[in-house]
Order: C-alpha cells, then structure tokens, then sequence
C-alpha cells in the first residue's frame, strides 16, 4: 500500500495519531501511539529485551536530561546542528541541503560545503517555497537538540541520543560486573532532536525511543570472541563499500575474506539482525550496507547500516552497529577529569573500546504495520497480517447472539484468556462478518465465536485471519491452542 | 535500616546510581538505575501494566514535550510554581517554605501566604544555610517546568506529568473505543519536576516515571459500576478526614456510610492497592488517606492518597485517585475551541468525567529495596527478602568447582534458565558461602549449585535465600520448580 494510505489506515486504527497535539493544531514529529501501536510497540521492546538479556546484556535507565557539559564532551553541542535559511518575508525556515535536494533531486546537497550550498541557492534564484520571497543572504546554524535549564540556570538538554548517557557509568558497570570484560549493557528509553520540519511520521520524530546496546571489551577480546563461533555460519546480506550490491554471506567467510574485521563487530551485525528476524521482519526486506570509509565518523573503524525496506519510504536505516573504538571513554576522561579506564590483573590500565548496536522501536514498529498491511478483495477489508507473536490483540471473543446465555459464556472466556496473559476484548455488536472484517483490519489472529454447539458440547469456533479457516475446539483447550499457534 | 544505610546498599548493588552525571559532579534528582535497579523497576512496571490490562485498560503513549498552550490550558503554566529565596552574598536558593521547616519544625511554612512566610524569615533573622550570608528580602516564583524549544522559537515544555498528555486525544479515544463509554486508558512514561533542591532520592527525582490511569465516564456511570460488584467485600485501610485514625472498612460499608460517594470511584481505591498488593508492598504498610476538603482542588469532588510506610521517609505518598470530574475536558474544550464531548445516542453530548490512579513506578522500586533489605546476622550480610517473583535476578548456577566438567554442566544450566525467559546469572568465582552470600544481597532468591552428584546422579542442589535450606532436584525440574516456587 501507499505510504498515504498506510498513515490514514494507522490513525483510523488507532496505532498513531498527531502530530500532537492534535487538537491544539499539532507539531511536527510528536506521535500518540493510541492503543494498539502501543500494543504493537510493547511487543516490539520487548522482543529487544528478551535479545539482548538472553545474550548477557544488562538494562540500564539513565537520565534523558543532562548538563551542557556532557554534551560539550560529546560534542552535540558544537557538532549537531542543521544548515538553514530563512525568508525574508514570511519567516519560513529551511534546512538548506534538504531545499536544494527538494528542488535539485539530482544534486547532493548535503555533501556541499555551507558556502557552496549559498552560492548554489543564489545562483538558481531558489525563493521560499511558502511565500515565493527572498531567502535571507545568510546560512545560520540550527542546534538540533533542546534545550532546557536544571535547577535556577543551569544549561542543559533533553538528550539526542541515549548512547552517550550509558557510557558515563562505565566506573560503577566496572565495579558492579566485578572487573570482567566484555561488558554488555543496553538502555531503552527517549531521545530528541529538534529537527527544522520533520515529515515521516513516526519514522523520523522529533521525540522517540531509542534501544542501543553498548559492549564495553578489549581489543584482544575483539579478536577472540567466543560467541562468534556460534554464529559464524549465519548468512546475512551484506553490501560492503568496495562491492556494487549485497552479496549473502556466511559471517565466518565474511572475516575470511576481511570484510569483516572483528569477529565480536562481526557478532553484533548477527545479533542486530537476529533482533528483527525475531519481530517477523522478513529477511528479504533486509540488508546491511557499510558505510563508506570517506564518510564514517573520524574515530570509527568500521560502520554499517541495517536497512528495512518499507512501503511507504522504500529503503530505510532501522539499527546501526558502530564500532567506536576507545574515542568515547577516553574523550569523557579528558573532559570529567576522571579515569574511565579498566584496572586489569597486574596494575595495567586499559581504555575499553565500545562496539555499539544502535537502533530504536518506532522504525520497527512502524515498519511492521508498513509491511504486512495488505488490502485484501478475499476477505473485503484491509487485513494487517502480522506474525500472530506480534499482533497488538491476539483475540476477540463473540457470542453468535444476544441471547440464550452466549453472551455470559463469551464474557467468561474472554476474562480467561485475559488471565491467561493474552491481550483479547469482546466483542457482540454487528453479524458475526462485520466482526471478523473488524479484528482482520486490526490484525488480530484469532476471533473465537460462541454458539449453540457451545452450550450443547462444550466447543467454541477458532478462525485465522490469514486463512479464514474455522476449527471447533474444546473450552478448556482455547487458551492453549491459542498460544500453540502463536509460537 | 536507615536511609543513609539503605541508599549506599542500593548504590553499591546496582540498584540507583546518582545523582548523575556523577563523573561530571552530579545534579540533584538525576539518577540512573542500573542493572539490578532496571530490572526491579521493569518487575514493577509489568505488574502495573498487567494489572491495567486486566481490569480493561488499554495504554498509550503520548508525547513527553508540548508546547506552552497546552500547560496554559492545563494551568501548569501560571501555577506550577514553588517561591524561593536567594543569598544575596553566595546567590545560593532555597525554597521559603521548606526552608522555615527545616529551621522550625513545628512551623507549616506550606500554609504561610508568600508575604506571611516572608515577614516570618525576616522576624526570625533567617540566614543563608550556606553562607550565613543575608537573604535577600524577595519571594520569587520558581517554575517547575522544564521549558525547552520546538523548531526554531515555540515556546514548549517536558511534562510535569503524563495526565494532561493523555486527557488530550479524547476525540480518538471515543472514535476507536466505538463511542462506548466508561473508556479506560492508562500511560507509563516520563515526566519531569524541576525542583529547587530535591534530595531523597528516587523518591524525589527531578525527572521521574508516572503510571497514571484515567476513566472516562459518564456521571450515572460512577453511580453504578459493574465491577464494583466484584470488590464490595474488599477491606481497606481507610483514613476519612472526619476519623483521627485508620479504619478497616469494606468498601460496600463506605458507600453505605458515604465515607466513599461514588462506586466506581471505590473501584479505582481498590485497583491502586491491589496494584501495590502485586508488588507484594506489605499490607501493614499501607493506608489510604484522605486529603482535607480544605485542601482539595477547586474542581475534584474527591482525593485520596495511598501512603506506604517507609524506613527511610516514613509515611510516604505514592498512589493517588483523584475525582477530576469534567473539569479537565471542559478546560481544554474552551482552549482548544474543539468539541471534547461524547456524543450519545440520541444526540445527546455529555462531557466525561474523569476518575484518576495516579501513580509512578520509582517510588515503589525504591520501596521495594526500602522494606525488604535487612540485615541479616544469620546470613552474615545484607539479605533483600523481597518476594521471588519481583526479585531482580531469579536464580544463580554455581558449579562446585572448577573442574571436571562441572562449570560446562553449570554454563548449560544458565542457558537453558536464560532460555526459559529467567533471569539468571552465572558464577564461578569463591567459595560457595562466598557466592551465597552475593546473591542474598542482590536478592536472588533461588541458587543452584552444580556438584558430583549432577554428574552421577543428574541432580543438583536448589538453595533458597530466605530459609537458606537446600533440596535436591533433577535437572530437567530445575526451571518449572522455581517457577512453581516464584508463584
């Protein structure tokens, strides 16, 4: 479906809504997700969890506000920021590369220096888009994080990114792992940037949830990973810089051959991708694309990209896996004055190196709506089919009729399934067809119908969405049979 | 144990590390929780979110920053304010009324008007508690909120709370809940209360996490409430403000005694503490209480607090339900210019009510660490006996010795728990009492040790923290007997 459609089918449904708030006109890149996209998103974090745990990292929480200092260190506070220009006339404020790239789809703005994206602007004559106005002579510097103030007047800022925020314990992680490396920590949790005029939906929010795990290790250790081994003949698509295309490859063959460097980097791509192999992203949709050496960040020794293909904005960065290498401890050493170092056996000193897996929950959450909905002529709606594990509702409960007693059995049943752990409503308003179009457009696997055959022989209807097939089951098995399918 | 005691526990376990960024010094009311923190305070959350969903409530998730009409509806903006006073020599600040209490305990600068606590501090010659330097002779009205910036220049603030955020989508609420009414969401999420000097804590954090349920619902719905039913024969500790002390009461008594008006509002009483119940906070410890119809706000027809006795604070407030009636609605109604009605059926339009759980998910972490940790002379250190199935990490795989394949037997017992979706950990290091030890201070309740018998045998040993008394079992039991034990 169209990117259109596919935002129109998620307010109706109730996954998101805004921008919010909505009834006070809204602002750009602020989301409600509404009751089932927080179903849905729940489900999402914690597939995270359940992954990360399962493979030795521990969750943090750390504070989403922080002191300008912290940023100075980071250096957010002088580096993240957007070119924009601004109208004359009507005040209209752009991102510069983003209006040359609006304009000019073949030209790189972004890859211009400032100066040269004015002179391009002046020399095409480019107006404001609003007002056809002049644009103002003049590039300004736009900070994207927020800022606030702790206390009377201390500076600070909601946070643009939670992985600077975990680093900053690396002395207590020290003390609290009893000195053993690797180190695996993750957090999830809010980040911010206030971008000039965001327009993806919750793709690109000014507000939104980052999940990034962190693995604090040595470089020997990066060498000598004993996870790697059972993971080194996992194929996974891969697109290296000095390639034209993706090419699949088996983890082990990928270090062979060093487009792979380190077997613990090497690891975390698996685990990555194992992440969204487990929310139901088929793998067809996915690839991995090294960033190219020219463009990673100056202390990065290597970088690559996951990438979802969506729907509605066709290729799109979902995780990043960093290797960052010592720049970070060693950058908040020289900047807090204090030693963010590991005291090995034998008094030495060593600077832990952080390889980073960086992605957040909106994009997946997103991305799963994106692409299992489907505009279905067989079952005359739209229908979401999504894996039955993720589905935000597992169940709806009828009762064929108002009467006779079904409706006191289908309301038993459902407080059961509730008990059972299992998110189901109920449901008795319109035929037994409107229901069922009802919970297929809300992507609910299972609608369990309670008729005459129950009072008589204790058995209910189980339908599937995708199939529409029916099977009687026995009452005391619905839970079960449910949860059997789910798996 | 004493606060001090109770806080250094909580640092030195991984619990709260703070206030952060400590490398960089610290602010005030910032912390971080860290492993074992997260995951009791995940433990708290999943239990407020099952309890949620059980009882019909769907959550949602609203943005953490809007913009400054919003709070000028809510009347955060003109209100949410503390007076403070400065040192005229040091420039330190202190809150006036706080201040009048720490120095004159019997005094309530909280009921002085601003002049009256003024001309208080001057009678009394008070001095900057820093300094000793002279205060200046001015009250100055803090805000308590975080203001920070959308795009380039609109005015916007981090939430002092998530219950306005979630009032605001009310327009979709009754389009996707089928314009059925009562409607019941909730949201757990961050907010934020930039307070003068905050200093307990989690217990008084700067930014924090609230878990806030709302009903909307029409007035003869509040009158008569299904659900009620189901809870009428429940007994509370209830302090009305026309008793001197606590009363067990069922709550079908106080609405017969109108000691409670409204049964859904009795309702909301019994979620809250069955909510606190699940976290297993002890009975003994808890009591509703009323706030004084003085005291209450212009609008609410009704308040009371869930208090919990605490080691370190003593009483502490942590759960209130509020009576908002249409209040909130109405307000937002007049701001906004839209309609926030429910539309009935025979074209009636009635603005909901709105009844309130408010609550968090730190104070009850901290609670839980705060009634449970004692000091243990029996197992010759700190014990956290906190019920099995909060506990933080459920069991730990110990092998005898390191040697003779007994640590791989150990690895693959951990893995399987890990699998099991336990939270485990593994451990080799020391002696077993050693190892005991450890884990009775982090609270794990379940330890299992690898010897020569898992070897010959196939058993292992369980030992449970409380009762410190073993039992052998096979090692296919191991993970459905802790489940049976944690339950």
């Amino acid at each position: 479906m169209k990117q259109e459609e596919i935002i129109a089918y998620s307010a109706k449904n109730g996954f998101v809504w805004g921008p919010e708030p909505e009834i006070y006109g809204g602002k750009s890149g602020f989301y409600t997700f509404g009751p089932l996209g927080k179903l849905l998103k729940n489900n999402v974090e914690n597939v995270i969890r359940e992954a990360f745990v399962r493979n030795g990292f521990f969750e943090v929480e750390c504070p989403t506000v922080m002191p300008e200092e912290v940023w100075k260190a980071s250096g957010h506070l002088d580096g993240f920021r957007d070119p924009i220009i601004k109208c004359s006339k009507c005040s209209s404020t752009f991102r510069t590369d983003k209006l040359i790239e609006e304009l000019y789809p073949d030209v790189s703005g972004d890859s211009m220096t400032e100066d040269e994206q004015l002179s391009f602007i002046e020399e095409k004559g480019i107006k404001c888009l609003s007002c056809k106005g002049k644009l103002t002579p003049k590039i300004e510097s736009h900070e994207l994080m927020m800022r606030t103030t702790i206390g009377v007047d201390e500076a600070a800022y909601n946070r643009p990114e939670t992985a600077t925020t975990t680093y900053l314990p690396w002395i207590k992680y020290f003390d609290f792992f009893r000195s053993k490396l690797p180190i695996k920590v993750f957090q999830i949790g809010k980040a911010y940037r206030n971008e000039i005029s965001p327009r993806q939906n919750v793709v690109r929010g000014r507000e939104f949830t980052q999940a990034e795990g962190q693995i604090f290790i040595l470089p020997e250790q990066e060498m000598d990973f004993p996870e790697f081994e059972k993971v080194k003949d996992e194929k996974l698509p891969l697109w290296h810089h000095s390639f034209n295309d993706v090419k699949e490859m088996t983890l082990g063959d990928a270090i062979e051959k060093n487009i792979l460097k380190k077997p613990a980097y090497a690891w975390c791509l698996w685990l990555g991708m194992h992440i969204f192999d487990s929310m139901g992203i088929p793998r067809e949709r996915m690839r991995y694309r090294q960033h190219h050496p020219d463009k990673m960040a100056h202390y990065a020794d290597d970088a690559w990209d996951l990438e979802v293909k969506l729907n509605s904005f066709s290729w799109t960065e979902c995780l990043g896996v960093h290797d960052r290498t010592d720049f970070d401890l060693k950058t908040h050493s020289k900047f807090s004055g204090k030693d963010l170092v590991a005291s090995l056996e034998g008094g030495k000193k060593v600077t832990p190196h952080i390889l980073e897996i960086a992605f957040g929950s909106d994009r997946p959450t997103f991305a799963l709506v994106d692409i299992f909905l489907e505009n279905s002529k067989e079952h005359g709606s739209n229908v979401l089919k999504i894996p039955a594990r993720m589905a935000p509702i597992h169940a709806a409960v009828f009762p064929i009729v108002k009467k006779d007693g079904l409706q006191e059995i289908a309301h038993g049943i459902w407080q059961e399934l509730l008990k059972e752990g299992l998110v189901a409503v109920y449901d008795e308003s319109g035929s037994i067809g409107k229901r069922y179009r009802r919970m297929d457009e809300k992507g609910t696997p299972f609608c369990i119908t309670v008729d005459y055959d129950t009072k008589e022989k204790g058995t209910v209807t189980i339908r599937e969405r995708d199939s529409m097939k029916q099977e009687r089951v026995r009452l005391e098995d619905i839970a079960s049979k449910i949860k059997e399918k789910m798996r």
